[in-house]
């Protein structure tokens, strides 16, 4: 199967490079009689949009979406929903410098390498511009999963700035140009990526995800285990170097006694975990707590900082990628994240609901 | 599609339980001609298997593996191979409490939560024994692999106990009962693990693999991705709760000029990279670097001291989980690790050349 | 996995119902480097489109394609081929008749029992609108199969009269509007048409498909054997009710002397079957013989006579199927037929390829 | 995907050569708590044994199932059905003759060109050995289906004799060793069959299938279509040459107010079908009639009569092809056809009950 599709029974299949025409995808498996309209994808597509704040790219790109199919009279027949983004600020000359240099951190190598030819202009398939296809899709997916399932994402670090988790406030995280948890942090980021910025550099960040309100039974061991999945939706986003879930990392510091969570019989009578380290799913299934996933950004690679590479011809030469990038790609990765995590979410619904029938 | 598969073009599927009569798969679409015999796969599964040293568990199964098709006068035919595991020493008796209580950490509530019954014998399916076939699988992966491709893997820290990277060693791994790379901290996971057991507790652990001679071009972007892949692959490992490509998290503290591996000539003419924070991949393509994984295994949720829990009737209790169990199950992940990441390879080398004919 | 895209290697999605704004899909896997341009698919489309003679629909629909994405300067670049072609000559008030009325022999009743909910507005997504999308997609497969690949269709009976299969001539086809190899039988197949226009009613049709220069080896067995995977194909086309390779259903007459084609050694020195009753598979892989397939239209279910029905709401009535429908939708088959027998083979070319190296 | 995998969320993959140690396969998706044990299976499997008639093969294989997972306590757990049978009376030497050489009508050429390799031995793969585990995982299907649902086969013509359709009477079918639902021709069979046989002959058969009780809504459009799923089902059966559904071929010399079924409101005041010329399916879903089936096929390639063929070194010779062999393998291919029906109406419950949740 070629890769540009994901999910199994709610699946998403993808088009578009950055410079391109247009973007977009098909949204197939939806259940039938879903209130949705563009509205909904659009809102959801304006959290992810570049040129918002001065911490992010300044491409000019309205991402207005078009449902072409597979919603009738506002509700979703269950047949595929066609997805279409025009692009409009695509400036092909910022890049023809590119045209004959692999950037270093970029996908120019390994695209030219494996296809033999590549479309250079704003990096091509490889951009970050496709993700927009993915928070559309995501926008379809939280839709699925209805009302009492929420997904939420949250920067928590950026270079070597860690939030407080004391000062977690989900109201805080769409008040900030961050979308930190943490309104401590948000002087200090700023006056941080301020400074990467004027050196023409660029930085790192960390995100984290909850997914609440998911019912326990999710997932299909032994590969397709809910948090297997979840990695693979995590990592397949352009940037991404590392994913945990729950404890991660940090389980393997702990002692069995300490990272087992206990059970207890809650107020009504349903058994309840006394803590979270597992992140909400056990033998790659969903427990019913709320999903945790962190995931590592890697620095934007496209800095103005000048850099050793080499040429398609094969000589060696040095690079400075101007154009409008990111300074902290790991901001918009927020809503991309969670967009992730809610197709990876409605997918083992849908797959529950078959072989289960719940 | 359920759960029990893995790969696109090279694909594994599974079955079997802890306790039940055997375990076993599926590889399908191996390329035909490739010289393979059960010694090959007797090989890796002898590497994984318990009772070997007092530090994993001590039931003592031969896994013997029988190749029932799929090879013929010692050679692939390119039809299905099916691969058999005969369970010797499953000792049910042992398992009796756990019927009725779920054990924390474990999937036993998962399960139940799930499928409404569940084998609880030995965990049954959810039991780490299913990992000896994908051990078996990715023997035959290798093959695919062939001689030039080299996936090995380590094991990098106990607890808070980590190697010295400089230390670092291949011969050294195979000489040791923990797959350490690093010699001089042997002495002290001995010493650390026999404390562990003896407290009836349990730790968690950090594998590192590599994979050297993977050609560029490997990995389907947007969502097969070779790194999404990987990370699947890693987090589909009972008891893994993170994974890490490269510099991995340690990239969302890097800048953009130090993260971005810079490229140059070297003396055969071809390009080099100058470092690999990217652990060998670039837009999710392999770019002919080592390929670099990491990932954490969580302590093991079988331990003697007493935890709270509930049963299966909803009351509360408490659980000592006798039988036979790791006391670092990470120590055994090592060639698990490896057969995943040998599979993940093979598959995208096989995708590879179907799409781009190389 | 949802049912809206096909393929394995050479996969096509596609989206779009007869009266909504669009119509397209994505190619995904498409091998990189190959020179495609919208006219290679517009010439394809044409060939499918309506309203070119008075025995097909006269809804004049342009069927102008617009590719998105993945072709570069002229060629493909290995990534996922996004199609577009919008819907012009929707006439939404044609079908206010069918809101409430279930009509006999569509999809009426079934999408309503399955999804719940439907677009009533010309079928849907039920729709054979949806197959312009299919032709676009099989003249891309066309580029991948290569020059040296010829697969082509004609049309061999309408209603009960066939053609003279010893007056075969391909070069026949195109100059009919009936893709009738047959110069004889044209005048009889127009006066046939002409008198059931006149009776408002529909004829079926037989279609039959040829595929020279497949080279021997494609096919994956057991399941997906290359034959199967054309039966699926040719019966996902709408109105289709049998598919047959070679000798098909004749094959159960005769004996087994008869029925296997017997093999020599060729001028060339290679080997050459004396007879192609196999219809150029055996055990499900090509044999390098023409693939022979012939399948079979009912008569369209739009017709002007009175036909028995019952409401949405449960009453009897009785229907009229006005607005603008193919006579014999068998004849637009043809071009179908050949996009989806394309594209089964480019598929199978690529698994091949990555299985077997070649 | 390698191909020896079918269905998408009942899923069945399979191994075994019919000369190698044993068949078996993988049943997975099959959800939990259905009551199933080996004697379920054993009961299908007998019915499709060789052995049992002077018509059949006189290959004594007992096709003793085992089960190596996924049920316990007598119901299915949800994880994966291992499923083993092994090989008993495979007498290699019977085909020492057929290793250099090509039997016609065989895939002994095409195995030979797509891997370069073959396992010779009774056919290897290619061999209808295979489809013992087809048989065993439809009884799976047929619990997964439930008592509501019936699949059932006949075989309705053998050579130039069919059946009398007004004499249909399921309850003949086990009766004879033919599965004739018409006892009227049963000894007209015998005695051609005997003719075939003492002429060193064979002669192909045409099977007809019936589902009762499948409720509508199964079958995704626009690719997979029950009608499409089922065509592809019956064309991987070994020696299949066409499938029909409902009036099939005949329906490309209907009118289409012949054609299309009417709906009327029945007794029980829900829709009821006059006719059943669409088999059973609408769009490709199921409507709620029964889905009727039929599929040809080819005469046995084995025969005694001497053929011309050429060696694997490019030579002309001739061949008979002795050894244990059906006269007319349709027979046999009843129980073959029922098992896939079977497992495609299953498949399609459980995908309906995903995306639309009933």
């Amino acid at each position: 199967m070629p890769g540009n599709s994901f999910g199994e029974m709610f699946r998403v299949t993808t088009f578009g490079e950055s410079h391109g025409p247009a973007i977009g995808g098909v949204v197939d498996g939806v259940p039938p009689g879903i209130a949705i309209c563009e509205a909904d994808i659009q809102h959801d597509l304006d959290r992810r949009r570049t040129g918002q704040s001065r911490h992010t790219s300044q491409r000019q790109e309205p991402d207005q979406i078009e449902i072409l199919s597979g919603v009738f009279e506002g509700r979703t027949t269950g047949t595929p929903i066609g997805l279409l983004i025009r692009n409009q600020d695509a400036r092909s000359k910022d890049y023809s410098d590119i045209k004959d240099k692999f950037r270093p951190g970029h996908a120019d190598f390994t695209y030219a390498k494996k296809y033999g030819l590549r479309d250079y202009r704003g990096g091509g398939r490889s951009s970050a511009r496709e993700t927009a296809v993915r928070v559309a899709a995501g926008a379809i997916a939280r839709k699925v999963l209805g009302d009492d399932v929420l997904v939420r994402g949250a920067l928590v670090q950026i270079g070597p700035h860690g939030i407080d988790p004391e000062n977690w406030d989900w109201n805080e995280v769409a008040k900030n140009p961050f979308w930190s948890p943490d309104p401590a942090c948000v002087k200090k980021w700023e006056s941080y990526l301020d400074g990467v910025r004027k050196q023409g550099s660029s930085t790192g960040a960390i995100i984290e995800l909850t997914a609440s309100g998911i019912p326990a039974g999710l997932g299909e061991p032994v590969f397709d285990r809910l948090d297997a999945d979840i990695a693979k939706a995590m990592m397949c986003i352009p940037a991404v170097k590392g994913v945990e879930i729950g404890a991660g990392f940090a389980a393997a510091i702990l002692s069995g006694s300490e990272n087992a969570d206990e059970i207890a019989i809650g107020e009504d009578g349903q058994p309840v975990f006394l803590s979270n380290n597992a992140g909400g799913t056990l033998g790659g299934i969903s427990s019913g707590q709320d999903i945790v996933v962190r995931f590592a950004v890697k620095p934007t690679s496209s800095i103005l900082t000048p850099r050793r590479t080499v040429t398609t011809s094969g000589e060696e030469t040095e690079i400075i990628t101007k154009g409008r990038h990111d300074p902290c790609v790991g901001i918009r990765a927020v809503p991309v994240g969670e967009a992730m995590l809610a197709m990876v979410l409605a997918d083992h619904l849908l797959r529950f609901r078959g072989q289960c029938g719940a």
